[in-house]
């Protein structure tokens, strides 16, 4: 059976900088572009050239792609031709070779929001679509408000996409702008425009998740007939965001009935770069990647149930619904306290940990887990801090180096200037075999303001480690949270700190104490430890 | 057209504690399950009485609810009558008038997993179901991994199903439990099970989010005539969460053709409370609402796009799906505080502070909120430290003492016993009046424990506060937050603490600093600054 070809259409540079609290600069957009093309992308929709010095310059800076590059804009304003609309003029003059251009459907927007007649609006969009196509650009209409539209007023609605379907528009996208509309009744309007005379396979679908089906939307749309599906990296975008495509992609490339229907640009090696992906956009942004996230979450695939953990360690695919491997994920079985001996030797396995069933030194880590999650730890999070427990009580954990004392203070006063200024100040004392290091750090950041204590012990601690300092110079702290929970009897801090290094790995490290410093810095050490012993384990094994 | 009963069934203390990094306190359970209650759901699902200490011990401690209170558990065991199976003793010892116990439906999972026959299976299902109904209770049968059991094999899918359906189970849920049937084949196989036999009326729907499906799942076998559907607040739960009943909710309650088919136990003014019901949870989790979440999140009605915004000043339904005051969440736009002010007049006068509507000190006060807000603060909970800043600006707050320096170390080296310990000490000097005060105290306990930092900083600053020291000698503090958000474009640690008095007043303030201990500065001084401006406020009320 021949599988048809189904176009992904990217909007994350347009529609995902709608975000609130997002702006991209012009290397971000071109970094984002790049992986995008390297996913199989088919359209990169990269802003409206005109809108803002900033889409202007990026249009400018654009990456070659293989993906088809486009430009947003609108159709031109009534009154004039469309050769004669600046705006128009700004949007082609970034010579991408698709222009896609919004326009009204609806027939309350045409009168309310433009205040212009209903046909002078079917001039706008056939007049503008023809230019485009005129000047050699493949031409898109992004049919704005086209479900309330066609809910409110059918007759019109169709007029204007067939009005852009007529000046050969080579796509039409039907958008639900708002976000309000469910997927049944996206099916079913789609269906209805295919009925009416314009085909499947000039048809787009852009939903918005207002009402969290984004997602299943588009789905509707592309079981429907559409043929071009439009979304967003992680679900950026206006309000609730756009359909998430990377929840979108996984689904046609891996579940029927859309895996053995379709062909998409993206190949089984790039789905498997997904979650890698998904992870560097947060980290563009700043943003601490949603765990819960379809497919690319840190617990997409965690197991947490008692009996979930048992019975995957016999079979993953009794609580997996895809392989974690296809999207580049990993599968999680939690630390808790309920977790038996074969979960243990099966988590020691995916940490390249051998351990035989029965070793009294398992039971040990499991009492010590369940000590210290009493003393308010918790290894749900944070594995690397549980490798580091395990590794020690299998006699698996070189000492690296040992710290012998340090000392924080925080300051504020008056500066030269008469303004109260904090500055923080950390002096850590580490030994490497025979010899001792003496650190000092300060807490200023670039800017000069000051990053508070556990920045200045953070790098204090990562400045010198004398042998281990080529091993740890790619590390940097992404996250760094604080629950104050409860310690026995008492109320303790417990920080979790997320690191990353060179190679793109990412571990989660925790510590636990009535002092938020001190807790802190057992978590940077663990960070560290963790990092050195992995690296140590992996040329042990080479050694081999 | 009488509209029919649609049951909502709440997991959040279940399978909502799944979620990585989730565990509740007895006490956390309790207020979860009270505001259930306020929103109308229908049966508040607790936990598994006997599994482990915590759920056992909510049981004994839960609230009197309007809803059902449910008992999860799973089914007996092969070769023993459900009377005798300790398990199921425990989960009927919780003596909640319903009981769900969740059993296999898919012959492979009771192959491999239980190891026992399928004749087997299907004895447990209905012994273990007749069981509760001979005990009293309502009976839910929750049909683990159903759709993928019915896709398998669906006669025997059925027959599980019908064992507990002839038990006379009250409701057979269907779930979803791995999470990869997408809403399609969710419809189809719920309306093959109706037509099979069993009645719409008696079927539930358990979804889970790990391909961005859960919502439309649900809404799917909903329309496909089940009654009943679960999920949690916030969409937690194992892996990618369960079906959001945040996002459901308001779906079924406000969007065609749910809202005029079906009747909930919510109604408009529970709904009302949604948004802020979601933001509780949060806020026990330490948990950064999710800014995108549909309805509830901060950015849901935010609208960015220039074209958006302008149109929304026209007319709200321009780019809005639903009016957010419906489920008490609120619109932003970029534009002019007008709408503020009455707002603000209210909430001053809740604290005793008088304003006339147009002072220009009110704008200034929103502008002050705004830009703060932006920088990291949130006054939503810090009532105390939002009153002060009003006071501030309305003229109304003395000069009670001025902070001139401080100075905080951690120290952490080995004693004299060769133990590693820690200490913290912290300098304060301040002035009130003329006079300059230098205070300082360490952080030990009476237990000998360092406290850390922020305890040696409070109570040196608490020391010696001259005239004003009797004031703030009944005062301690009760609870600290912490959490790292976004300031700007980096990140700030923002610290909220909860202070108390002699007279059992209660108060919060908030403190906002790369540095942690700078941030908890503020919050200390605000605390203090609070209590001494409302006994001051007192005084001058009485002195009238």
């Amino acid at each position: 059976m021949t599988r048809e070809r189904l176009y992904l259409y990217d909007t994350t540079l347009r529609d995902g900088q709608q975000t609130q609290g997002v702006q991209f600069s012009t290397d971000e957009k071109v970094q984002i572009a790049r992986a995008l093309d390297a996913m199989g992308i088919d359209y990169i929709e990269g802003g409206w050239p005109g809108a803002n010095p900033t889409d202007s310059a990026f249009f400018e800076a654009r990456p070659e792609t293989r993906a088809t590059f486009t430009a947003f804009g609108m159709t031109k304003r009534a009154g004039r031709s469309a050769a004669n609309d600046e705006v128009l003029a700004g949007v082609l003059n970034a010579r991408t070779p698709a222009v896609c251009l919004v326009g009204k459907t609806h027939d309350f927007h045409v009168e309310t929001a433009l205040g212009i007649t209903l046909d002078e609006n079917l001039e706008n969009i056939g007049a503008s679509v023809a230019h485009l196509v005129a000047e050699g650009r493949e031409a898109l209409f992004d049919a704005e408000h086209f479900f309330d539209g066609y809910k409110a007023n059918p007759d019109y609605a169709l007029a204007c996409i067939r009005a852009a379907f007529d000046a050969e528009a080579r796509w039409i996208v039907l958008c639900d702008t708002n976000g309000g509309t469910l997927p049944d009744e996206i099916g079913r309007i789609t269906r209805a425009v295919i009925e009416a005379g314009i085909p499947g396979e000039r048809l787009g679908i852009h939903t918005h998740d207002d009402t969290g089906n984004a997602v299943a939307g588009s789905l509707a749309a592309i079981d429907a007939g559409a043929r071009q599906v439009q979304g967003t990296l992680n679900g950026l975008g206006e309000r609730c965001g756009n359909a998430n495509l990377t929840t979108l992609i996984p689904t046609l490339l891996l579940k029927e009935p859309f895996a053995s229907r379709f062909e998409t640009g993206v190949t089984g090696e790039a789905l498997g770069r997904l979650t890698r992906t998904s992870r560097m956009l947060d980290d563009i942004l700043n943003r601490v990647p949603l765990r819960s996230a379809p497919y690319v979450g840190a617990s997409a695939f965690a197991h947490k149930a008692g009996l979930h953990a048992s019975a995957i360690v016999k079979d993953p695919s009794t609580y997996e619904h895809i392989d974690p491997g296809l999207v580049g994920n990993a599968r999680i079985v939690p630390m808790s306290n309920q977790a038996g001996q074969s979960n243990l030797i099966r988590r020691l396995a995916d940490m390249g940990i051998a351990a035989e069933k029965g070793d009294p030194r398992l039971a040990e880590i499991l009492d010590t887990v369940k000590q210290r999650e009493a003393e308010g730890y918790s290894y749900d999070t944070a594995q690397a801090s549980f490798e580091i427990l395990a590794r020690r009580a299998l006699g698996q954990l070189p000492t690296f180096f040992e710290v012998k004392r340090y000392k924080v203070t925080v300051e504020r006063r008056k500066n030269k200037y008469n303004r109260m200024v904090s500055l923080s100040e950390a002096v850590v004392v580490v030994k490497v075999g025979d010899t001792k290091m003496l650190s000092v750090s300060e807490s200023m950041d670039e800017t000069g303001s000051d990053r508070g204590p556990v920045n200045a012990l953070a790098k204090a601690l990562a400045k010198d480690l004398g042998p281990y300092q080529a091993a740890i110079d790619d590390m940097r702290l992404v996250d760094f949270k604080v629950r104050i929970t409860q310690g026995g009897t008492e109320a303790v801090t417990r920080v979790t700190i997320d690191s990353e290094d060179g190679q793109g790995r990412r571990w989660s490290t925790v510590g636990v104490s009535p002092n938020i410093v001190d807790a802190s810095f057992e978590a940077l050490l663990d960070a560290i430890t963790w990092k050195l012993a992995r690296d140590h384990a992996g040329q042990a094994n080479a050694a081999e």
